[in-house]
C-alpha cells in the first residue's frame, strides 16, 4: 500500500467519524480504512460524551472496537442500525461494490441489509469504471466446496480457494470457507450475482449492489459520490 | 406415525436396497424411512460381500452407517455419487419435494447435486397434489436471524424458530438455525426457491426441485414414479 493510499483511508476514516450524531446506531465494518473510522469515533464518543451503539461485522472489528470502550450490540439487538460505514475492496461508477477482502462478508451484508443507511469509506485505488479486477469472494460450506471448485473451474471462473499464510483454508467467523474467483472483469454484477444465489453451497457472495448510500473518496476534500440508483 | 406409513417406509427402504449394485458409491440420506435402507443395505453387503461406499448427508447417519460397518467417504473425496437415496417430507405430482424435516437438508442437497441419480424413498401421505402442507425448513445464518424472521412475518410467511424438546434453537450440523414457514400451499414452487435464494442470511431451503429421478411409495408392490421432466 502506498503513502497516498493510507492517508486516503485515514482522510476517509476521520470524515465518516464527523458524521455520526448523538443516539446513534452505528454498524461498524471489517478492515484498515474502517479501522480509521473507529478510532476516530472513539475518540468523538470520549470528548463529546456521545451516546452510540455500534453493531460489529466480525469478532476482528468486535475486538479493535471493545478495545476502544464503544458500547455494542447484536444485529438482533437492535431495532434498526441508523447507518453503518464499512470499506469496499473495488467500487465501479454505477456503485456497484466487492467486498470480503477482510473474509467478512457474511456479516457485513447482513449488516448493510439492516441499516437504513450504508455508506463505504475508501481511497480513490479502489474506484473503477468496472469491478472485476479485486478477485470476487464467494463464502462457501465446507462440506462439498472441493466440487463446487470443480464446477467453478468448469465454468472457466478462475476459482482458489483463499488459505492462510501456513497453507491452511482460512475460515470465515461463521466456519466457512472462502473461494475468490479470478473474473478480471465482470460486466454483468447481476446476472452473476443471480448465478452465485443459485448455487448450492454458496452461502454468501462478495457482490454488493445497490447496497450503497454514499461513497467517500478520501483526500485533503474527500469526494462524495451519492447513490441516484433506486435502492431496493 | 400409523402402522401402515411405519410399514410402507420399510417397504420402500427394502426395495431400494435391491437396487444397489456392487462398486456403487452410495449417497445416504437422512430419516426414519433411510433408516430401513440403510439396514437393508448393511444386510446385502455383509451377506452379498458387495463393495459399496456410502456418502452421508449428517453425523446423524454417519453414526448409523458407522454402527453398520459400511465404509464412508465425504462428498469432497469421491469423483462422483452413483446413486442416492433420501427421503422426503412431502412430493408433489411433478416430482417437487419438501425436505429438511430432520433438519438436514443443506447436506442433503449437496450431496443430490453431486449424485448421478437420485431416488426418494417415501410413504404414501407423503404425495401430494400440492407441497406446502408440510412447514417448508429454511436454514439460516445465526447472526441477523432475528431480524429475518421479521422479515418473513411481515410478508405472511408465518415463520417459526425449530426448537427442540427444551426450547433450544435446533442447531444443524453446519451450525445454523432452521425457520420453518408455514404456508399450507406453495403454489408457485420456483418463483419461492428464487425468492428466498436472494434473500440475505439463507444459507439453503427445504425446496427440492428438479432434483430426483425416481419416487418409490413403499407398499406390498411398491410404487416407482419417474420424473419426466428434464434435469437441470
Amino acid at each position: 500500500m502506498t503513502d497516498r493510499q493510507m492517508a486516503q483511508k485515514q482522510q476517509a476514516g476521520e470524515f465518516a467519524a464527523t458524521l455520526i450524531t448523538d443516539g446513534m446506531i452505528v454498524g461498524l465494518g471489517t478492515g484498515s480504512t474502517v479501522r480509521f473510522f473507529i478510532e476516530a469515533l472513539a475518540d468523538r464518543i470520549n470528548s463529546e460524551g456521545l451516546d452510540i451503539t455500534g453493531v460489529t461485522t466480525s469478532n476482528k472489528t468486535s475486538s479493535l472496537a471493545k478495545s476502544w470502550g464503544i458500547k455494542l450490540a447484536s444485529v438482533d439487538e437492535v431495532s434498526k442500525i441508523d447507518l453503518t460505514i464499512d470499506g469496499a475492496d473495488e467500487v465501479d461508477h454505477q456503485l456497484n461494490g466487492i467486498k470480503g477482502g477482510g473474509a467478512a462478508l457474511l456479516f457485513e451484508k447482513i449488516v448493510a441489509l439492516n441499516s437504513a443507511k450504508n455508506i463505504w469509506i475508501i481511497d480513490e485505488s479502489k474506484y473503477h469504471d468496472v469491478i472485476g479486477q479485486f478477485p470476487l469472494p464467494v463464502e462457501v460450506v465446507p462440506y462439498g466446496s472441493h466440487q463446487l471448485l470443480q464446477r467453478f473451474l468448469a465454468a472457466d471462473m478462475q476459482p482458489t480457494f483463499r488459505r492462510t499464510m501456513t497453507g491452511e483454508r482460512v475460515t470465515t467467523d461463521a466456519g466457512n470457507y472462502i473461494i475468490d474467483l479470478h473474473l478480471d472483469r465482470i460486466a454483468y454484477p447481476k446476472s452473476l450475482a443471480y448465478f452465485l444465489e443459485q448455487t448450492v453451497g454458496v452461502v454468501e457472495h462478495g457482490l454488493f449492489l445497490d447496497t450503497v448510500d454514499e461513497v467517500i473518496i478520501g483526500g485533503n476534500q474527500p469526494t462524495l459520490i451519492s447513490n441516484t440508483k433506486p435502492s431496493c
